[in-house]
């Protein structure tokens, strides 16, 4: 019998699902439609299917697990194991996810967040190798969070920390869809971006933006970024906003728990150095004189993989050692 | 042979020490001044001769002594029990003091910065007993802060976590002494409270203030929550941004570590219920929308002694089970 960790990221549209050897080696990895609107039975009996014929195609048995990790976008009670409800699956409403699954498999399941087993992945295997202590963003369409502290993902009281997202930057700033005004989220994730460039193009800046606008009928991050690296001075203005916003989350961060990585991950990162290197300069020239500060602000490394590896290692910890 | 716990709060004016008993009540407590000038050895000795004459005179022991707990402010390195430099004690330069102490009495030292000490007294006897997730912010000169996160004091990766004074809510704000822009510390400190009506009341706003200021030369952060409270407008302005600006620290907060309780302490909680209250309304009204919040913001009750009895309760740890 071999030691086999499953992992299993679960998303509004796509479950993706990883077989992992006993060294947390990929092994084979594939992905199914989440068709959440057939029910919570049905979905866990689809994804317990994908799972034995990954591992059966992988040449193991499905007595080879060893155990299974599982993430899911929030609000969950993890530590219970249960699922309260969904934004994207509206059916799953209290589901206790770790026991429907440990019941198929006979094995220990771990249960966390969407944005702390992709962060756990990276810690684990990506950017936040050898560090006790990283923060994780993830740059999307929202902007989520994840901590790891003296090696430990950090949990607060009731299994809603680390909504970075949300933290303040600017009081009486821009209306947050959370309901509060100014979070990080309203001015630096991808959509947010793309919104402050339509606005800036829409009151008359002058922007190779505005073709885009005019001809597609909407500006996306993407195109920000794309203009910004032929020039465009508006992308230049709006991408420093992103930036320094980012750059102020470091620095609250680096104060809050005292990292000694900062990892970005998400769509935005396709950007790459010339947001990165943005984020770190205005790190350098905002943050305190009383120290000279060491810590490292790198973007992700494992792609989409960080989700289905994290949970596979978050598995694993409960039957072996770290 | 009696289990003695002995807590020392280390301050630039004086030294606090405390004897507990082995269920940490408060036996005696005693202060001497730090008399820093005379270096660490003179120091160190007037500490531990203090400590035998305080138990000796409590009707124990030396050699009751079970364990020692002493914080300091930083910069300096506590998992290593070494005072880097000291900003109030300059002849504190790389001095090994847990060695030291832990020489003098033979029995293992606790060593922790003089915020997290006065954290983990509200913790274990505090403000803040009872529950396992608590951020604590110290409202005096400057903010200094702490997190007990699942009944742990939050550790960086180098002993320099939680300066939670500086994390930036105002960016492009006042110049805060750090060298930062738009810390909290520069609005809502004791010292910025009253940097901020002296402004004010210089600038030409109406206030009873103004009497103070031609009077004494100068306006204090008592000064004005003394004039709230006969109903002077501009201290209310004043008072109500400091409320504010605490108010955006508890939510970023609340959404970096989800504490269960918010405990503020230092010399500005002498202002009461009409500070207390202001935050909490100024928290109620800005944040989100997306879960009710229940996190319960007061002020802490130990006052002074808060420092000695964490530190002694550190050192407990070291010999006896939570």
């Amino acid at each position: 019998m071999s030691d086999v960790f499953i992992g299993i990221d679960v998303g509004g549209t796509f479950v993706k699902i990883g077989c992992f050897d006993s060294k947390m080696n990929l092994v084979s990895k594939t992905s199914i439609p989440t068709n959440a609107d057939m029910g919570p039975d049905a979905v866990l009996d689809a994804i317990a299917e994908t799972i034995e014929k990954l591992v059966t195609d992988s040449d193991y048995s499905k007595d080879d697990i060893a155990s299974l990790g599982i993430g899911t976008p929030g609000p969950a009670k993890y530590r219970e194991g249960i699922i309260v409800r969904s934004t994207n699956m509206p059916k799953f409403t209290n589901v206790h996810i770790t026991k429907e699954l440990s019941e198929r498999f006979g094995k220990p399941v771990a249960f966390e967040n969407d944005g702390n087993v992709a962060c756990w992945g990276e810690h684990a295997c990506g950017a936040g190798k050898g560090v006790d202590d990283m923060v994780f963003f993830t740059l999307g369409t929202g902007i989520g969070g994840a901590i790891v502290n003296q090696g430990k993902l950090l949990q607060g009281c009731a299994d809603n920390a680390t909504e970075l997202g949300h933290m303040i930057i600017y009081p009486d700033g821009r209306q947050c869809n959370c309901g509060q005004k100014g979070c990080v989220e309203a001015y630096a994730s991808a959509s947010w971006t793309a919104v402050r460039a339509t606005e800036a193009v829409e009151a008359g800046a002058s922007s190779s933006l505005k073709k885009v606008l005019d001809e597609k009928g909407r500006i996306s991050c993407k195109d920000v970024f794309e203009h910004l690296k032929t020039g465009d001075a508006l992308a230049k203005k709006i991408t420093d906003e992103t930036a320094k916003a980012l750059a102020i989350m470091c620095i609250n961060m680096l104060h809050a728990t005292e990292p000694k990585r900062i990892v970005f991950a998400g769509g935005m990162i396709a950007a790459g150095d010339i947001l990165l290197n943005r984020i770190k300069e205005y790190f350098d020239e905002m943050i305190w004189n009383l120290k000279k500060e060491t810590v490292e602000i790198c973007f992700a490394t494992l792609g989409e993989d960080a989700g289905i590896i994290g949970a596979a290692d978050l598995g694993r910890l409960l039957v072996q050692e770290k």
